[in-house]
């Protein structure tokens, strides 16, 4: 989930110098309008020690009038708030209508720390962040609008930023013991960001992963998007009022108008502000990838045989433990899916797997949520189920094209990952591979196709057409990393310029997974549903 | 919560037989209607055994047209669905669009079963919930829409009826020791199934819960609201349609309407249907109360004298201990919640002790979240607050005077019990009186205030005017029962024709209570927060 945000974004002190005076002038505008307006805008900054939530909230505060903009900051509660529910303490410091109200270390503090500290059990920690989303669902049902950053570091450059503050007698203080005691539980804590984020992400109120390491990058990525998401609940709010001031042929009063309007702003969310793409532009996850890697060995067929023998075994181990497996593949046209697929499936007994192509859906599956048509292929415990497209259309290809509604495609985020944590939760392998080639590899392989006459039927003009849109879609599989490779369910991303590279990486990737779940089933951590079964299918 | 499921609610023969010809007619036509359209309906039945689900459910299917209604009831998982996720089921037997799917032991079942049985924690009881919710939203999303009935009987209703099934030898198949093993553990399925319907009621998809005794009374209901909900939501997309139609200037893209139309039906839920209302007119949880009750005794004022006597033992112990109470007073005009809230104080040291007469909002509570006013009046640690008129203004004048939107004052309900559970959990003693004089006495009240001069300036024209929309008032205090009377945070209603009658319950009812509280804080039961400030306050 928070690959994208270890890119290593930038921004150089000239890009700043231009940016930064516009952003300025943006803002306080922004508050000017906003001081009339009958709703109240809450910022929530949380995040990797180290990565610039102070910093950011400062300069904030510097660049916009004080009198608009009110920061809250949570220490251990006081004797005060003790004596009083858990949310007394926000309750009290919520922000008018139109006023600003920044919280850091705020509501989603104590669940976290309590929950990495191993102060409280999984199902404790989703309890309160169910909380955490029934308290905000309820200011923005009163019409809040609520923008969440989530401010990042990879492990490496936390450990670095702390490093570095040290060195300077100026910084040093910044860097507590608790800081670095914080550090060494980074894994656990970067898990229950994740489960954070995937529980409290919703239409209205997504969270932005801000990559903390360019102070630079930060404060403007921050700035923008507020301005941006601040102003377009403004533009929907006027929107909305001159509407119900034409249509009403009488006055309308204001209690309905004020329906109508919040009626209208919770019915189109606003799509996610892409900062980073507009300020890194091409830097993505896929733009990291190391596209020069190459099948180096000396005998491609033998290696692949071996690989396939020692999936063939390990496959049959998973069969009889009942034990099933997902995997998904999704890539550009032409990056070598069903070179892929077929040299996987080869390996394994024809009756335990199965291959789905994904076409438009049926007559039947339109008329069915757009999940259905996956849940109805799921096999019974033992077997393999290979997606060649896959639910992930909706966040790519629908997106794109405009075949899904912007509410539809962004929902889709967390839908999906409800989904996929139940296909995990039952102790299925899930493995989601996405093939990358180069555009230039890309265009190589279409030119072949129109050469080879019994490749020709591969190529369509919707790949010539699908092409032209590439931008647009590495932005969807950008977004789509970062919402969806979670801890349970990562993406595997395959360089796949070298066809034998990319075909023994998958054959290995899925490998190691089958062999961590068979490993796994023999301690007996194996959910037991599946154990049940194991002798009938054997 | 099911209170007002328990008031013996009936139907005649010959009402029934009037209006039974007309509610199929209608069904039908309902069904023939919904073929066309482009969402399922599904409904789910759920609740007491012998509340006549499945009766309920054949009736449906024996009115209905066969070809348009799937009925879908699960048992023990077969091999197939253990071997998948726990939801596979469902999704397999999902309706497509057009179409009415009934539930019965749904998703549903199993959660509520596994925590009656002891078999999960509450928290893990609640992330289930929070499952249910997920799915039942994503389907809502999709643009389904869901109907919901709880079917309830009292406990003795319940074992009345299992006996009476037992006694005729053509129905004794139907009680099975399952039944009689489920209504010896009766109390914990009430407790898990006031938890189940406050976590998945939504504005959207809100439970009916329905009185399930008579038989008539609910084969009419279950129809009327079946009837009347997707009537409601089909009229929703036709008009939708039509403005999409009219406001267009180029014809809009079969996706494009379709997303309109959706939104539209999104912004504007459906009020619940008062059917209950209109088969038993006048039946309310008020109108069952004795209002004959009186004062006994001989000497008031030396019964009265003993009982503050209690009180203030018991609020200094409550005091010491660090528990706080909060006593919320609502009732009719010229009811006694004054003269209530004087008798009570004035056992009470003045120090400790807060009375909050609610008035109209101030400029500063107007632009907060109408919570925040009542948030920011909680006390410390032992203190007694005291509302006269409180939160529930939202649900009762707002809502009849038409202050609140339908969409505001139906999510209060959740928002309510949401705000109360926080209290009840932080240890505080939370006590709801709803004070209740009959039409005739309030009238006696009224004229009362106008002869003697220093009552008259109590007397307002308001008063008048409420007292017209009388029915509308009691219609709004029995849902705010319905909804809000829940285990943790139960009303008490209290018969007021009788003045004395009503003071001695009022301050027994508060006695009861705190007594209960302290005998917990003495059992180590009581939060740790509240006895940590136990020294300082002492």
């Amino acid at each position: 989930m928070f690959r994208t945000a270890e890119l290593g974004r930038k921004v150089s002190k000239t890009v700043y110098a231009k940016e930064f005076p516009a952003l300025r002038l943006r803002l306080i505008g922004v508050q000017q309008r906003l001081r009339w307006a009958d709703f109240p805008v809450i910022v929530v900054f949380a995040g990797v020690d180290g990565a610039g939530k102070g910093e950011t909230v400062n300069l904030l505060n510097e660049w916009m009038d004080p009198r608009w903009i009110q920061t809250r900051a949570y220490e251990h509660p006081s004797d005060e708030e003790r004596e009083r529910p858990e949310y007394w303490r926000y309750w009290r410091d919520l922000p008018r209508h139109g006023l600003i109200g920044v919280f850091l270390r705020s509501w989603y503090s104590q669940p976290v720390l309590d929950h990495v500290c191993g102060r409280s059990s999984d199902a404790e920690f989703d309890e309160r962040l169910g909380a955490v989303g029934a308290f905000e669902n309820m200011l923005e049902d009163d019409g809040a609008l609520i923008i969440k950053f989530w401010m990042h570091l990879g492990k490496q450059a936390q450990y670095d930023r702390f490093k570095r503050l040290e060195s300077d007698p100026l910084t040093s203080w910044r860097v507590t013991p608790d800081d670095w005691e914080h550090w060494r539980m980074y894994d656990r804590f970067v898990t229950a960001a994740e489960r954070t984020i995937m529980r409290t992400n919703t239409a209205r109120a997504p969270w932005h992963i801000v990559e903390g390491w360019d102070e630079r990058y930060r404060s403007l990525t921050v700035g923008l998007i507020l301005a941006e998401a601040i102003e377009k609940r403004l533009d929907q709010m006027d929107a909305a009022k001159r509407l119900a001031g034409q249509t009403a042929a009488k006055p309308v009063p204001p209690e309905k108008r004020k329906k109508k309007a919040k009626a209208k702003a919770a019915a189109a969310p606003a799509p996610p502000v892409d900062v980073a793409h507009a300020l890194t532009p091409g830097l993505t996850v896929l733009s990291g990838l190391d596209m020069g890697l190459a099948y180096d060995g000396r005998d491609f067929e033998k290696d692949l045989e071996a690989r396939q023998g020692r999936l063939n075994g390990l496959s049959r181990q998973a069969r009889d433990r009942g034990i099933s497996s997902i995997l998904v593949f999704e890539g550009w046209d032409a990056s070598g899916k069903g070179g892929a697929i077929r040299r996987l499936t080869s390996a394994l007994d024809a009756r335990t797997y199965t291959v789905i192509p994904m076409a438009a859906p049926t007559d039947e599956e339109k008329v069915h949520h757009y999940l259905w048509r996956f849940w109805r292929h799921l096999q019974r415990a033992g077997r393999v189920l290979v997606f060649d497209r896959s639910w992930y259309g909706r966040v790519l290809v629908e997106r794109v094209e405009g075949f899904a509604t912007d509410a539809e495609w962004q929902r889709a985020y967390a839908e999906i990952n409800d989904f996929e944590k139940q296909l995990v939760n039952h102790g299925i392998v899930l493995v989601k591979f996405w093939m990358h080639v180069t555009k230039d590899e890309q265009l190589r392989r279409f030119k072949d196709r129109q050469k080879i006459p019994y490749k020709r039927w591969k190529l369509t003009e919707e790949d010539w057409r699908n092409r032209e849109k590439w931008d647009l879609y590495e932005l969807a599989v950008n977004d789509t990393v970062a919402r969806t490779s979670t801890q349970i369910a990562p993406w595997t991303l395959v360089e796949g310029n070298d066809k034998r590279f990319a075909r023994l990486k998958v054959i290995d990737t899925f490998c190691d997974k089958l062999e961590q779940a068979i490993a796994k089933s023999e301690t007996g951590r194996r959910p037991e549903v599946v154990r049940d079964v194991v002798a009938r299918i054997g």
